[in-house]
Parts: structure tokens; sequence; C-alpha cells
């Protein structure tokens, strides 16, 4: 019953965030009372505390999969824009605004998570990418990995990206490629346009982005 | 009386910060007494406040003067560098770190400085580059504008970048070139290390990466 209550609320949080998801409606969504609920959980914030947790659990061991299952720093890092856009109709964009204002703990071990594991796959990704002469032999990867693990939560903030200006997905393919381009050596440059170009098929919603490197790879 | 008591704390204010300077300090290096300071200012924020009021309709006087002077984008955002770096040894890494913390007054109207002036030039910059075919047609000039602000101040944030383990300089560096060739056209690569290699000795501190950069356009 935990895991059940657990997927559920996984559900809900990432359609309508936090917030405006109570017990009531994860119970109702599940056919349960509320009580079984609390049988299992506390709270709310214990629910998605332990939501997070499996999460990222779960995200580590992808990101490590992908990394082994392609030696190539560039495709590795613009992979996370497909796996985002496949799940880019389920995560609501008040979820990490939900966490941020009013879930101190489950903030905290999403900060911790960043601090810890996700910095740590960048700067792994940069350095595989220096090494392969994909990425520029003068780069700082400590300060390019903290760079990019800031844009992640700045996709999120939205006093700067505010959500009915943009969405999540269009923020997060243009500093994406922004980050990977400024990398780049010649040499990545090939690579990289290779990949788009292949990928130019998926990706529907930015064909306009796609054909100018189409024909930029092109010259 | 009251220019010459704010050329002082301006001078005192960026090499040591703001919090460590006391109206004592102000007083005696300019040989008045505190009374006479307090005839002008009601308290050191107010100091601060009109400091930052006179620099930063100065700076936009400069931002908009290297636009007329230069009608080459990549040159004018590059430019950014060597200014910081005359000024390097005057500016205290303090200085930003305090008045977000201690000086509400005053950051609220670099926050405002920030929103409408600096994210204006760079928005222009950006359409001048993409108008002259350096910068790439397919960003989106409003994200990359908003994302280059942010930049600047969390190159300024402490808990991000340890000012033991990084200089200001070394960061912005970092910061400032990637974000130029992130958006670069081919055509935008040929300027770039052109401006790079000219410049090369000027910047002796980053010979390092000229070397590279030099290295890679002779490609």
């Amino acid at each position: 019953m935990k895991e059940r209550i657990q997927a559920e609320a996984e559900r809900l949080f990432w359609k309508y965030g936090v917030r405006s998801v109570t017990m009531e409606d994860i119970a109702k969504e599940l056919g349960i009372s509320k009580k079984t609920i609390y049988q299992h959980f506390t709270d709310k914030e214990q629910i998605l505390y332990q939501v997070m947790l499996d999460k990222m659990v779960k995200n580590q061991s992808e990101m490590e999969c992908m990394a082994i299952q392609t030696d190539n720093p560039v495709e590795e890092i613009l992979h996370v824009l497909t796996v985002m856009q496949k799940q880019a109709d389920k995560v609501s964009p008040n979820l990490l605004i939900d966490i941020k204002r009013y879930y101190p703990q489950a903030f905290t071990l999403f900060r911790q998570y960043k601090e810890q594991r996700i910095i740590q796959s960048i700067l792994e990704n940069i350095q595989k990418g220096v090494a392969q002469g994909l990425y520029r032999p003068d780069i700082n990867p400590v300060i390019m990995a903290r760079l990019r693990v800031e844009q992640i939560e700045l996709a999120f903030n939205s006093d700067i990206f505010p959500t009915d200006q943009y969405s999540m997905l269009e923020i997060q393919h243009e500093l994406t490629h922004h980050f990977v381009r400024g990398m780049l050596t010649e040499k990545g440059f090939i690579n990289y346009n290779h990949y788009v170009n292949h990928h130019k098929y998926d990706n529907n919603e930015y064909q306009a982005d796609d054909t100018d490197l189409a024909a930029q790879s092109a010259e």
C-alpha cells in the first residue's frame, strides 16, 4: 500500500505541483481513506520527501546508465533534453517552485542531491569531453559544472522565467544547447551537428532551430 | 564637500566592502569630522545609495559609448572583461555580497538597474549580433539576455563560487567567453578568434587560454 500511495502522490505532484494536492485528493484517487495514508506517512511533506528520494536514486541510475551506454559526452548532455521532452506533459511548472517555497526538508534534499550527485555527473561529463578533444582544453571544468547546475535551478525560477511566457522545455532547450556549444572545439562541433541532425525529427517543436543548425553544419 | 565624501566612500567601499568601512574611517581619510559627513548624509547606506546611483549612470554612458565606438557586438561584450581587469585590484569581492546581505535599499537599486538597463544593453547586443550574422539566428535573445544578467550576479555569489577558491576575474573570464561562444556562428568565430588573438598580450593572466584559442583559430 505504501508504494501505491507514493506512486499516486508522485503522479499528482508532478501534474499539479505539491501545494494544491491534498491528502484527501490522494486518498480519493486511490479509493482509500485518509486514515490509511496516515498509517504510512505522518504528513504530505513526508510523502514528498520519500517520492523525491526514490526519484533521485532512479535518476542517478539512469544518468550512470546513459554515461555507460554512450561514450560520447555531447550526446550524453543533449540526451537530457529528450528525456525532459518525454516527461514534459507530466511535469507541472509549479513542482520545484512549490518545493522551494513551502517544503524546506524536501528542498534541502534536492539541494544536497544537486551539490553531491548532479554536479559530479556534469563534472565527469566535462572532463570526458575535454579528454576526447570535444570540449575546449582551456575551460575550467569546476566553474563550468557549477554554472550548469545553477542553470538547472534558474530554469525553474518563475521570477526569472515567468511560466506564462516560456515553457520549461523551451528554456531548457535554449540553455542546454547554449551550454554545450560554449564548450565545443571544432571537433566537438562536428559531433554536435551530427547529433542534432540525427535527432531533428524527434523534436518537431524545435524544427526552426534544427533547420538552422542543419544549414550551419552543411556550410 | 558632498562630492569629496562620496568619492572617498566609493574608494573605501570598493576596496574593503561596505560593512567593514565606518563613518569614522571615511572622516579620518578626508581629515574631517564625522559631524561634517552627517551634514550631507543621514547614514552609511545613504552614501552607498548615492555612490551606486552615480556609478550606474556613469556605467550606462560607458556602455552606450562602447556600443557606438565599436559596431562589433562580439568585441563589445568581451570588452567588459578588459574594463573589469583594469578595475579588478580596486574591487573587493565583499562589495556586492555586503550590499546583497545588509543594504536592502542599495540592493533594490542594483536590482532595478539590472532589470531595466543592463538587460536592455545585453538584449541590444544580442539582436545586433544576430542581425550581423555573428550570433546564431536560432537563439532566443530574451532568454539569452536573461541568462547573461543572472550570470553576472552568480559570479558575485560566494556560496556558489567561494572567494578563497576563485578570483572574481577568473569566473567572469570563464563565464563571459563561454556565453559568447555559445551564441557564435562560423562567421562569429572568425571575428571572435581575431579579437582574442589581438588582445592576447593584454591578459597575461590568461595566457594559457589565449594560446589555446590562438592554436584553434590557426587550424
